[in-house]
């Protein structure tokens, strides 16, 4: 039986930094992700990939405000599904051009819709900023025109924060386990889902924007997956960061990320929400979560497999139980 | 067996005539149309429903013109991606909300790449109009800058034109057809699907529109499915249109329908491109086709199952074979 793994990938690793976010720039970093993922497909995994949206949906935004003169603007959320129409057909494209990779049999984007609760308290303490820098004079008209909240963002302006609540529910979870256990590579809660919550009628769609890694590992968890691998701009998970002390982990525990996690060693900012999403993930079930870059993607699932030796990225795991049980 | 329906309905469905095209008045529209869905699931049909996207795909159009001083322009076939996301999800959501209709075990929209021949003579006249009206000057300068055809729409203006190739293959068929077999109400082929040519590499976008009711025809042809119903603004098919002798058609033979299309009865810009999917679909081996309005489309199915008196909508069938085989 072919294992799973759910990969996620930023935004910004189809929109690069310094980037405009045009679709031949996105087409070409969509197929450096492919022939990625295609290492995976040829080594028997069965893959599902999650992917960001915020340089994308941040473009969106931005169109959409423009042109508020002529047509009204969509809600947050509904910017978000588009982000999903607009990479997951991008995505899929590129897989395909891939396809000679063993095992599979297609590749599919799915517009995911994710239930987050009306009262997460990130609704009351919205973080995060999406969309261009304003001046603090256009931010104020924004903020009263549309109800907009908006925040200084370091010292480069103002901008719209809006809530990141926790995913809860991923609606579409059957129909993405119908397609992966047909060799389906799956494209599913890109830019983390669009975010709906229960009314009396049923799911409407919330002006917020769920984080990629949270919604990587839920969709991870229901499935379930074998794997979660949350793909960043580095190659591993510093300790100690910026300090004389400054070490790559290869390899943890997930108690010891617990620790790591409480004493504050991955802020928010940075690699906090992986390292969380990486303990939830294991600590629902999952076997093994692995935080690295593109590059060693392949290396470092595969390590688990081959006991290869060499360079890989950070593996989270189980702990493996004290006492072994009789056959 | 259940059988299946591939319903195909307007993008005027969603944004009505008279419409700006927000959010709120879209998903009022979903409602209206997810309720008559519900009908067919009721009655133990299996449905994939296929929307258009006109009038969103045009607003789209029009924020991403409006935007370029400060964001590239994505080209056309990711805008058509987009309204995949965009109306997917919010269809969805519609469809959740009348989920305690029979045997739907779920609704799930996927992103659809639609393949198109690049030697299609559409490429050499593009026809279809999309897009805001521009004056003469406006129209000159965008065809200078950006190569595009304009043409004069009416008398209202200038408006680009776009190719409408026919679409050869649906790349995602086996993925919709998995999940149509798991009890999915399925959403696909949006707007036409995002149109794609097969260049060395692999599928690649071109900017153009595909007929929704064409993209529709054949996805209800390759699945297969048992019925296409395309739904329009009237109850039903008129002859002699305009004219004394108008009169409704509730049955037709394909034979009959072909007489008809080939005397000019129904013009390429009105009823002639449903006839003619509803043709191919019955010459390809489906049972029935009907072009209805959405209030009609329960009955006009129905008719064949429990032949109930009635209104019903127009009815296009195979021949019944002049000489019955013995049982």
């Amino acid at each position: 039986m072919a294992k799973t793994a759910v990969v996620a990938l930023g935004g910004n690793a189809l929109t690069r930094e310094g980037q405009a976010g045009s679709y031949e720039e996105m087409e070409a970093n969509a197929n450096v992700m492919a022939r990625s993922v295609a290492s995976l497909l040829r080594a028997g995994w069965r893959v599902v990939v999650v992917h960001g949206n915020g340089p994308q949906v941040g473009n969106l935004a931005i169109q959409q405000e423009e042109g508020t003169r002529l047509v009204p603007a969509q809600p947050l959320f509904s910017l978000g599904a588009m982000t999903e129409g607009q990479l997951g057909s991008l995505i899929v494209l590129a897989l395909r051009r891939v396809s000679d990779a063993g095992g599979m049999r297609g590749a599919v984007a799915v517009v995911t819709n994710v239930a987050v609760n009306p009262d997460d308290p990130a609704f009351e303490n919205p973080t995060k900023f999406i969309g261009p820098f304003l001046t603090k004079e256009e931010a104020e008209s924004m903020a009263a025109e549309r109800g907009w909240v908006v925040r200084k963002d370091s010292n480069r302006g103002y901008r719209r924060v809006v809530p990141s609540p926790e995913p809860v529910a991923i609606l579409e979870t059957a129909a993405i386990r119908a397609l992966v256990e047909q060799g389906q590579v799956v494209v599913a809660a890109g830019g983390g889902g669009v975010p709906v919550v229960r009314y009396k009628s049923g799911y409407g769609g919330v002006d917020a924007v769920i984080d990629k890694d949270y919604a990587a590992q839920l969709l991870a968890t229901s499935l379930p997956a074998d794997a979660l691998v949350l793909v960043t701009g580095v190659d591993t998970v510093l300790l100690h960061y910026g300090t004389p002390q400054q070490k790559a982990i290869h390899e943890m525990a997930v108690t010891q990320a617990e620790h790591y996690l409480e004493t504050g060693e991955f802020p928010d900012g940075s690699m906090g929400p992986k390292v969380r999403a990486a303990i939830r993930f294991l600590r629902s079930g999952g076997e093994q979560a692995v935080i690295t870059s593109p590059e060693l993607v392949y290396a470092s699932l595969q390590g688990t497999i081959s006991e290869l030796e060499g360079v890989t990225g950070t593996r989270i795991v189980r702990v493996k139980p004290l006492i072994a049980t009789a056959p």
